[in-house]
């Protein structure tokens, strides 16, 4: 049975799409149990009349929500929030095997770094979230936000753990990882990027492809980006942020005139299909990679289908043996240093 | 008359479209004159037949041109490149107000650091390209890959020279300035971002807005976006790489059916019109800020249209008095220190 705790608050549609979430996550699997943290009574009202097996749910009471506006140091001191009463229940007991949030992000990565630790020979761990590709695979960005400053020896475990990552969460044999700089040679870049790339080339088990530029992230040619946590953060958000708005500026020549519109009835379909394939809620959630136990970040304005994702998403990782297998190639590949840190 | 040089060679399309772009900015503008470098016997080819004024065009003769491949410190060792002549000429020729070249980024900034040196002030001069917003304003992004490592008082100067280049050179009176950042609070990011945050936010001459995600570049809601060199480059690359790969996917789905394509041909002319908005093609450059000569970057690509909206472009900034301008600023709110160097 694998245990997962599911923080019910701090989504936008929560705790509603949570414990929907929740209810599909448990039919789909069947060796899962799921821990739910908030306000009880809102929950237990949320769970009345659906059908599930109540015999792998439970509730931990939490009354306090953390807010976005928070910050993350000050939120993480409020114990009764059902954050960190997630958090808490992934320190201290020692058979629940992962969580999964839609709060404040900033919140959970001060909590995870904090209070649940990193593994062995882990040096800083990394969040890492994913993209579609336009050739239908997914693209991990490791670091994107929890180490803005980074030495060449955490960007050298970055592509270790994503590599991991990528091949026992979304099945990539021999994952590609680019290093995230301004050229593609091998002389580019500042010194961080110029030792974090001998030391990955120089590294067996990471299928390593180079230097990437950013505008290369979509096409679907490397399935991990390795980067510290600042540029990974930029190249994460303008991503997201230009395709957001091409489709606006393609919504508006879409209803602009009675001929648009005709046009964009006839196109409709096809468009839709790629829409929901570019949606993040369709998918599941960026994770931390070397903590000790497997933390979930599902996106705030999940719906019932993202946080299943998201649940089914932390089951896989724990069911594939992510975090052994993080420290069995740590330990062999990138050992930490008391000087690297 | 204002005196430009223009690099004939380097682009993808060169000398052919740089030879065009020269006597169409010569028919716009009366007081112009250029020299263009290169190999004169093929430059006189391009030019013969085409109808301007011969009293404002020189030839000066450089038999070799630098290739993208060549290492950009390399690369300025050759005196005989159509590119250096230019440098050189800027150098050396008080009269000569800036340069337009299409050819290596990387060579050109080299150059540009180590030939032509910096204004009164300046600590180090910046890389500013722009792009067009969905308001149909321009933002510009400073820096965008000059210097890759940063301290506060460099991206101080980068918002200030900024806020010239947007003023002279786009009409913005008192251009919105942003700090690229994880996030928009006042507290966010590393030591770096913190203190240049202070040190913008309390200088009266910059018009602040405060942090910005990079996923609101392209909204129009800010003028220059203020960054370290790095992160600048990968927000420009990232933004320009989405929306292309956005673009590929609409035009997949424009193609992909008899309907679609029916749809498609109905929105044509819209779309060709946003098409058209969004092609550097049809803009200036990326401009050097803080070197003693104007050096505008014209996109490889860049044919007739865009050299002459290049050269356009630096004898805009020359007339506006851009670099007496920065001066002025910079010694007012911005001196250049021994110890921050």
């Amino acid at each position: 049975m694998v245990k997962i705790v599911l923080d019910c608050f701090g989504g936008d549609k929560s705790p509603k799409e949570n414990v929907l979430g929740a209810v599909e996550a448990l039919k789909e699997v069947k060796d899962l149990y799921l821990i739910l943290t908030g306000d009880k009574a809102i929950i237990e009202q949320k769970l009345s009349g659906l059908s599930y097996d109540e015999d792998r749910l439970s509730i931990e009471h939490a009354p306090d929500v953390i807010s976005g506006e928070e910050k993350p140091t000050a939120a993480i001191r409020n114990e009764n929030s059902s954050m960190m009463k997630a958090i808490n229940l992934l320190k201290t007991q020692s058979d629940v095997d992962g969580m999964v949030s839609l709060g404040s992000t900033g919140a959970l990565l001060a909590g995870a770094f904090l209070k649940v630790g990193r593994l062995n020979n882990v040096i800083r761990p990394a969040f890492c979230p994913i993209l579609p590709t336009m050739k239908g695979t997914f693209v991990g960005i490791c670091d994107s936000g929890a180490n803005a400053e980074c030495t060449p020896e955490y960007l050298h475990q970055f592509a270790i753990m994503g590599s991991e990552y990528m091949r026992i969460t979304y099945g990539v044999e021999t994952p590609k990882v680019a290093l995230l700089n301004v050229g593609t040679e091998e002389h580019k870049g500042d010194p961080l990027r110029q030792k974090a790339y001998s030391l990955i080339k120089s590294t067996e088990c990471i299928n390593f492809v180079g230097n990437m530029e950013s505008r290369t992230l979509l096409t679907g040619d490397m399935d991990l980006v390795v980067c510290d946590g600042f540029s990974g953060n930029v190249l994460l958000k303008s991503t997201e942020g230009a395709c957001l708005e091409m489709l606006k500026m393609f919504k508006q020549v879409f209803t602009s005139s009675l001929k648009n519109k005709l046009g964009a009835l006839l196109l409709k379909k096809s468009i839709m299909e790629k829409k929901d394939y570019m949606d993040y809620r369709n998918y599941g959630g960026a994770v931390m990679l070397g903590t000790k136990k497997i933390i979930v970040k599902c996106h705030g304005n999940g719906i019932a289908k993202t946080v299943k994702n998201c649940i089914i998403q932390a089951y896989k990782m724990q069911n594939g043996g992510i975090n052994q297998a993080i420290e069995e190639k740590l330990a062999k590949y990138a050992p930490r240093k008391q000087s690297a840190e």
